[in-house]
């Protein structure tokens, strides 16, 4: 039996006594783990040398060596995480309304766990402890497979929360990390169908694309954002202006940060200085259609490529368009379906918009930048859901569970 | 281009329509649709008398061939589906509950097309109304691919229902059919994830796991039903024999039909007589454990197989448990997570089973028989999940939506 299959077969089996744990105990967990952190951080910071080390023999440098790194701060931000969750309702046992069929039959559901969860993601070390605690809370066992760069520090964190589950009689297979980090071994976590129920990627676009090519497990897709501010023939400029910049230039590297600006021809000559000289003050390289380049000559030429790329960076490509139509399409066709706003005064064009554009979260005048488990008040998420299978926009506790029917009878049988 | 992927685009195409499509609109769509299947009826007859021919020259009979079969009664089920269907209440559009943000952002969520759905099936014909009634109901463009011993039938009522769309100005690319029914076609269409939101196998286990393994569009898991009932030791022996026999004879070719009796050892002496008496009345072959053969012995003895069977046929296994416990634990190790239902008379054993059995539909003192869209008051189905992802159980109207947030705003920036 392989090790992978193994690991399987034990969070199946943790499963079933998750779903049977009391709120009180899985936040008795939650917390526990959270104390464990704090009072072992030195293991974890030891640990997270060790990948800072090989990180930068191996010439990793800037955002990502940034985001590998863990300090005090950061190890009680992951046990506040877990503090936080342990403090959220816990909607596992939730019934919908129930229905009397005319044959008496009561008929409702119960939010059950999906069971176990597979994560794959890439060098954070604090999807570690975050992961496992959105899964706890819900009932599920979780299988983590984090980048290789990340590999001690994960080995550090996962172990220390074992011995905190321990100590309070929850299974210890209720999280388990794979420390092969080859390729492989990740390949054969896609098709652990037989064992995990789900199996969420958290990375990049390379990431979730070969975890969709090849996983036999039902994926959830998330994180891919190529968003679009549209300013609207009637917007206000001013407004425009100050949503454009927030949703670039505050976070760039996140997936709800902007990557394009499509506006109206009607509004161009007037709009586009202050939007460019605004992005220009925010160290924001502009890319522009020809006609935001005949108004705005310092503007790079925008390519076809443009269009579809998401930078997660300081970069924006601007797209004129003859009317609102235009406009949704152009974002259909080459967005994410993750957010996008429409900047307008006109009541049509923001109904319009919002019922047209095919996209996880539609805004009218207002920054993408707030799609997210935390800002639509969930108080955690796990990830942005850019699919429509299963959930949509940011993943909170309920979107890791299931449902099942329950039938009350006396006796009924079908005619 | 290929076939499939032309026939892909002009899916999405037209679900961008649909998904603009009225109410109204949509339901005038289907009942045009059966108006038209009733006038045209004798070209389905025809295709349908092909399809017959070729499935005696091809040495098929029976139940199979019975399900090919069209006649006018059939015909007009077909169409009075259709016209149910207008009937139900149309999901697209409805919204959730909003809140209000502590800074002013209005966030809700709403109803929308999934977009555009693929259907694999076998060679029921009478799928091909069903599936494209559901879809277009719900703004979703679906793609057939029904079973090549129905391809006649299938391209006459698709020619139909095309004719009638283009009558009320619904895009004919609403509903496709793949004519070529040779199995490399059907892997393409699995990996048309760049055009099919949702890939819904209907059909036996064999179709469902070829599904399951080649593709990369989601798929939602349908139909594997080896559901249960399990005898308490406290049960009414009278009720679990009628139950019995209605989930095993009413209609044994049903995925909701049992295949397995689990039972109390403590009651199996009382209860085995009538049990097994019934069912022999009833023309069923009936196989037993050790314990139920020292009582009954023309049982046929049962093998390991016998547990993780689904026979679709009149044939019964009966596994003997020292306790409640043992009950729960055979039915999710051998179950399908289907429909398994507890017969007793205790109030704890009745509310361990509920919580503890892992499947779609659970119940006590009743038929499994009742999990079904009609019985459970949803009107249509295009399926039972037995998976736990987007949906479990019947699958109704609701579960081909997804939903998109919307969020109005009057200018919010992210702090």
């Amino acid at each position: 039996m392989s090790k992978l299959i193994s690991m399987g077969k034990d969070a199946k089996q943790a499963s079933t006594i998750l779903a049977k744990l009391s709120s009180d105990k899985k936040n008795e967990g939650l917390n526990k783990a959270a104390e464990f952190m704090m009072n072992r951080q030195d293991e974890i910071l030891k640990a997270n040398s060790i990948d800072l080390e090989n990180a930068k023999n191996d010439g990793i440098s800037g955002a990502l060596l940034d985001r590998l790194k863990l300090d005090d701060e950061r190890i009680k931000a992951m046990a506040d995480g877990l503090k936080d969750i342990a403090l959220l309702e816990d909607p596992i046992g939730e019934g919908s309304e129930t229905i009397k069929r005319p044959n008496g039959l009561i008929i409702g559901q119960r939010r059950v766990p999906l069971g176990a969860i597979g994560i794959i993601y890439e060098a954070r070390p604090n999807v570690t402890a975050d992961g496992f605690g959105l899964c706890l809370k819900t009932g599920n066992a979780v299988i983590l497979r984090g980048g290789k760069e990340a590999i001690n520090s994960n080995i550090a964190s996962v172990k220390i929360i074992q011995d905190a589950l321990e100590e309070c009689g929850i299974p210890k297979a209720s999280v388990q990390l794979i420390e092969d980090t080859s390729r492989e071994v990740a390949n054969e976590m896609m098709k652990l169908d037989e064992y995990l129920d789900v199996l969420i990627p958290r990375g990049g676009a390379g990431l979730i694309k070969a975890v969709l090519e090849n996983s036999t497990v039902p994926v959830i897709e998330t994180g891919a954002g190529n968003c679009h501010v549209y300013v609207d023939s009637e917007a206000d400029i001013k407004m425009a202006t100050d949503i454009i910049i927030n949703a670039k230039v505050q976070r760039p590297g996140v997936c709800n940060a902007i990557e394009k600006v499509v506006i109206h021809k009607d509004i161009l000559e007037s709009a586009i200085k202050p939007i460019v000289k605004e992005l220009k003050e925010n160290d924001v390289e502009v890319r522009g259609d020809e006609d935001v380049r005949k108004f705005e000559k310092d503007v790079l030429e925008a390519t076809e490529d443009d269009w579809t790329e998401e930078y997660l960076d300081l970069t924006i490509a601007i797209k004129t368009v003859d009317n609102i139509d235009e406009a949704i399409e152009h974002i259909n066709t080459y967005g994410t379906g993750h957010s996008d706003s429409i900047i307008t005064n006109n009541y049509f064009s923001s109904q319009q918009f919002l019922e047209q554009v095919d996209s996880a979260a539609v805004y009218v005048n207002a920054s993408t930048r707030f799609t997210d488990g935390a800002e639509f008040g969930y108080g955690a998420e796990i990830g942005i859901s850019t699919q429509k299978l299963h959930a949509r926009g940011p993943m909170g506790l309920k979107e890791l569970t299931s449902t099942k029917y329950i039938i009350y009878g006396d006796g009924q049988i079908r005619g």
